[in-house]
């Protein structure tokens, strides 16, 4: 990481009452099956969902220029919940009254200086609905640079140190699988999307819709 | 939910120390930054995380008929972290001396009766790195199907209540924007998958090769 001083790494980790915590918690929830049986599940939630019932924010970014691939900018930090630094797509929590759409412009711009045009929008969808109430939307961001644009400033909150990184969309698979190699940890979500883009692209015929076949 | 014969609803949902719980916990991580502050975060992890340090597996599927269009197989099951019906690919949890690969085969068979073989198997993913430690691995696993093979029957776990929905891979996306405009909630990895392929099968100029464009 270049512009950093030194590795961060964890010095503690204690055992957290939910009754302390500002971010998550831990609940018992209680629930009848189909047949009626009462059963228990264990849930990590977080206590920050905004008013629109949806956590957080992930931007599927494309970014655009007239002399260069088609590429989309990736970020690198230290994430302690893994202890390692991950490679994501921009993300961030959604603010009390704003819309996903907001978020994603607004976290797009802080975390890469990049100012974009959402062209799309996912329902909410669960991070991990075997352990977690936690969601988000995909927000889809186009970026239109012009010849000669230059980096723009990150606008980063206290604290967050966020490294950016161009890949073009051809090699995005191949780069990921190259971070995991190093020891980065890739998100399973960006990973996800980049495993369809080449699955699509290396088996276009498994997608022909019917009555396509053989055109 | 045609085979089942009642709604599952959540009676209650109670706070849970870590020391109670069987799968989650819930833990404070004090870290040192690259600058040198001493910082902390909030983290949920999974008790049970397996000898090959990965959590859990997720089979991304692909059923091949000699007389049907390629299509996957899909699960829907009630997720009390979320609250409602989920759709997911098949997933589940590593067991102790298992390989990701050995679990991939046995939870497919598991929870939808096909036997199948991996093609490919993803590095450990982060499951949600700015939240929990929870991790997967993606297995692409093919299903080669004859004529007249009949439907498998399921090997569930005792409370295990899991519907299977097969789905050609061309409709995909549009099937799970119908799941969630229906109120089921759609698993993120999963939609992103399909988002990455229907963003390639749209705009396949962005993932041409260097060299490859006008060809």
């Amino acid at each position: 990481m270049s512009s950093t001083s030194g590795t961060p790494k964890i010095t503690s980790l204690t055992d957290l009452p939910s009754s302390e915590a500002k971010w998550v918690k831990l609940q018992k929830a209680t629930y009848t099956d189909a047949k009626g049986t009462e059963r228990t599940w264990e849930i990590a939630s977080r206590k920050t969902t905004s008013k629109s019932g949806v956590d957080a924010v992930a931007m599927g970014n494309i970014i655009y220029h007239p002399s260069k691939p088609p590429s989309t900018i990736l970020v690198i930090q230290f994430r302690p919940p893994v202890n390692a630094f991950t490679v994501e797509w921009p993300a961030g929590l959604i603010d009390a009254d704003e819309t996903p759409q907001e978020a994603a412009v607004r976290e797009l711009r802080e975390e890469t200086g990049y100012v974009g045009k959402v062209i799309s929008t996912s329902p909410p969808v669960s991070a991990d609905p075997g352990m977690t109430s936690a969601n988000l939307c995909l927000c889809m961001v186009e970026v239109r640079l012009r010849e000669g644009d230059v980096e723009p400033e990150q606008q980063l909150d206290e604290g967050e140190d966020i490294q950016r990184v161009n890949v073009p969309l051809s090699e995005l698979y191949e780069r990921l699988e190259e971070f995991a190699a190093n020891g980065y940890v890739v998100a399973a979500k960006l990973y996800h999307w980049a495993a369809g883009v080449r699955f699509a692209v290396q088996h276009p015929e498994l997608f022909e819709r019917a009555g396509e076949a053989g055109k």
